[in-house]
């Protein structure tokens, strides 16, 4: 299988690189970057095009991992090929692809970064298609990728980003947040890591809302009360306090 | 080692198991829910004891794990005692114990649960005592349970408390609200668990700052305002939503 990528960011060399894992050929790759293009070629033995209209028609499959406002613009520039074109976006309906023959989403549930490997094989892979001939090919081409394969269409998907902003993006920041007040106090990140470790692996297997610690859910006013003085230089951080810990009264006893 | 459990909740409980483990013997067990200091007991081996009159006075260690509030009521009762008392509170100053002849802190920094095993290796101890001699003493103590043996005294402590409510707490409660979404929906909680995981293995290794994604970390306004019309039903989470979105674009720029 021949596959073109359209962007180079962090989704597309994830992805790149788990299918040129799984055996198929990377033949170009283009991406407003020309640098990052570059590296990602290397990465994948992938010819690096300057320009969209460079773009082999003959490819089986054309994978757009660009920003979402980027999706359809790009898009135009495919509408000639016969392989199948997927975006990778959480937050993009399927009908920006709309002109081109055959088109679908390969939306790769998982956050990646650069310098983290991540394994395929537990990525949830949300698939979508414009008709069912061509989810049936989806399902298989994105089956050599990862064994966790959902059908999802645009609104649910629109929906499973919004809440993987909540599961990651949040939680990440609050990592960040956690790490500021220890480093305002001149204390070690290290110290957290195992209870960050434990509290993600405590919902591998539990309902969250079961397994709440903390004053918040306790209605420990006097803790609270402390916390927020410890906050006083960092009235960013009291706000996010009182949101949460009343967001986590109201969740618990409903 | 003779110990005495005063409390019988998640952190008694595991902390006792922890002792027993090492080979420690847990003589009593005393809680103001008799049952729960049945249930212990029979975990641990040890007697229920129905006052904190009938206490044994001649144990090596008594282990203070009731609510914060409670810890000095309960340590009035400990006043004649030979051997050393610890309580086991991030947000609570050593001094409550000073009416003790030996006295000092071991706070595990991490969220235990009813019904979910924890790995003692793992768990940072954070120790502190009346003065250098106990400190040693508790150190080694401390030391049968974990290898993650940490100094530190009360204010410092409960600093990490409350980086600990950021990093656990609120991120837990996070993952209630995605749930939520998915719910809310017909989507299952399922599909985020990888993601879930992933973030969390990332900040073992990278600051988090560093690896933040997302919509508010790329300033995406579309999406944003998308993800906010998608939470119309929902005011709450959209509240959350924008506040920790701006949070993110703050934190990251600076």
């Amino acid at each position: 299988m021949n596959v073109v990528f359209i962007g180079s960011g962090n989704v597309a060399t994830h992805i790149a690189k788990a299918f040129k894992a799984s055996g198929a050929n990377i033949t170009q790759v283009w991406s407003k970057h020309r640098e990052h293009a570059t590296a990602l070629s290397v990465l994948v033995d992938a010819q690096v095009i300057p320009d969209l209209e460079n773009i082999d028609p003959s490819a089986d499959l054309y994978v757009i991992a660009v920003k979402d406002d980027a999706i359809a613009a790009v898009s135009c520039a495919l509408s000639a090929v016969n392989g199948t074109v997927v975006h990778t976006s959480g937050a993009t309906d399927i009908s920006v692809l709309s002109g081109i023959r055959n088109f679908g989403v390969i939306y790769p549930l998982q956050t990646f970064s650069k310098d983290t490997a991540i394994s395929f094989t537990n990525v949830p892979l949300c698939i979508e298609a414009k008709d069912s001939n061509l989810l049936g090919e989806l399902k298989e081409i994105a089956g050599q990728l990862s064994p966790l394969i959902y059908e999802v269409d645009s609104e649910r998907r629109r929906i499973l980003h919004l809440a993987a902003v909540f599961a990651c993006n949040f939680v990440n920041h609050l990592y960040t947040l956690s790490d500021r007040v220890l480093q305002h106090n001149g204390l070690n990140f290290e110290l957290l890591k195992p209870l960050i470790a434990e509290t993600a692996l405590k919902v591998q297997t539990q309902a969250p809302v079961t397994v709440q610690t903390g004053p918040a859910v306790r209605n420990d006013v006097e803790t609270m009360a402390k916390h927020l003085d410890l906050l006083v230089d960092m009235p960013e951080l009291k706000e996010i306090y009182q949101t949460l810990s009343s967001s986590i009264k109201k969740h618990t006893n409903c």
